[in-house]
């Protein structure tokens, strides 16, 4: 198979990783699995270690995935729920009861965590979409989200449906920055 | 060789990384794996495929690599100029010239690629330590960043120097909140 990326070795969890418009909704991720994701995030890497990162983690069909499911925006209303598992990631903005920053770095580091928990998901055979598509305020008031953490994203994880691959699979639709457009220009 | 992990399902990758004290300062990343590096970078998702980053890349005595180390504080100037790369990660912060965040997730996604980075780092048998000290206004002055983009961090990539583990490496030590804390208590 050729490789359609400009880096032979580019590790295959990256290069083949894409992103399902469906899930199998009868595809159920096994308690291990599960644990294999949260471990991926939480050794995750971050700034002096400060791990400002936590996790509502739904199951489908248990009491906290239907909690999440309703505050999920029409857009993603119709492919989400079908995943295994839904992710809400919340990070530790602000030291509690003050406007100090917990961590400068508490969305990069929740970034981090969530790369490691998608890459750990591709390993799996899994796949993860992160969206941004549902009520931040409504999720944070429903699980009693103190102010200072901030529900910034969710992620849907399971197995891809048939014929769920998007467009943008196919090399000659694939769409990045050139690579020598993401090298800042030194003068 | 036990898993100390929780999870044996745990990627090799995730579950054996570790960050080296020193970087083994004879060796010199191929052209290969540089690309490989950034390429890693380029192909991480991104809140509606923003792609809000870009990268100083400075090699071991190279221009840019001697202009990096000069803005490095004390407590990095010992270790990080030993490493084969430093790289300054950069998050497009502002739409140019306005005060509109060009993406409300430009932090995190830019955690999101340096993650992809330093798993690739990995992949290829390199070490990546992510940093803050150093001079961030300095480096935005000497390679003319604009307002807009955010000099966040540098990582310095390579191969770990020999007798390079922290003691944080050893499972006893090892230290991450409890994985049954990093799941949001749900009432």
């Amino acid at each position: 198979m050729d490789n359609e990326f400009s880096s032979p070795l580019l590790h295959p969890l990256l290069a083949f990783r894409w992103i399902p418009t469906r899930f199998d909704d009868t595809y159920e991720a096994t308690d291990d699995e599960i644990e294999a994701l949260l471990e991926a995030a939480r050794w995750a890497p971050s700034a002096g270690n400060s791990q400002p990162w936590a996790f509502i983690v739904g199951r489908r069909s248990d009491a906290i995935h239907e909690r999440l499911v309703s505050h999920l925006a029409g857009s993603c209303a119709s492919w989400a729920p079908g995943a295994s598992v839904l992710i809400a990631n919340l990070a530790h903005r602000w030291v509690e009861g003050t406007d100090w920053e917990h961590s400068e770095f508490s969305l990069y580091d929740l970034g981090q965590a969530v790369a490691h928990m998608t890459l750990q998901a591709e390993a799996l055979r899994l796949s993860a979409r992160q969206f941004r598509a549902f009520d931040r305020d409504g999720v944070a008031a429903d699980f009693a989200v103190p102010s200072s953490w901030e529900v910034s994203t969710m992620v849907a994880i399971g197995r891809a449906a048939p014929r769920s691959a998007p467009a943008s699979v196919d090399p000659a639709v694939r769409d990045r920055r050139a690579a020598q457009d993401i090298v800042w220009p030194v003068g």
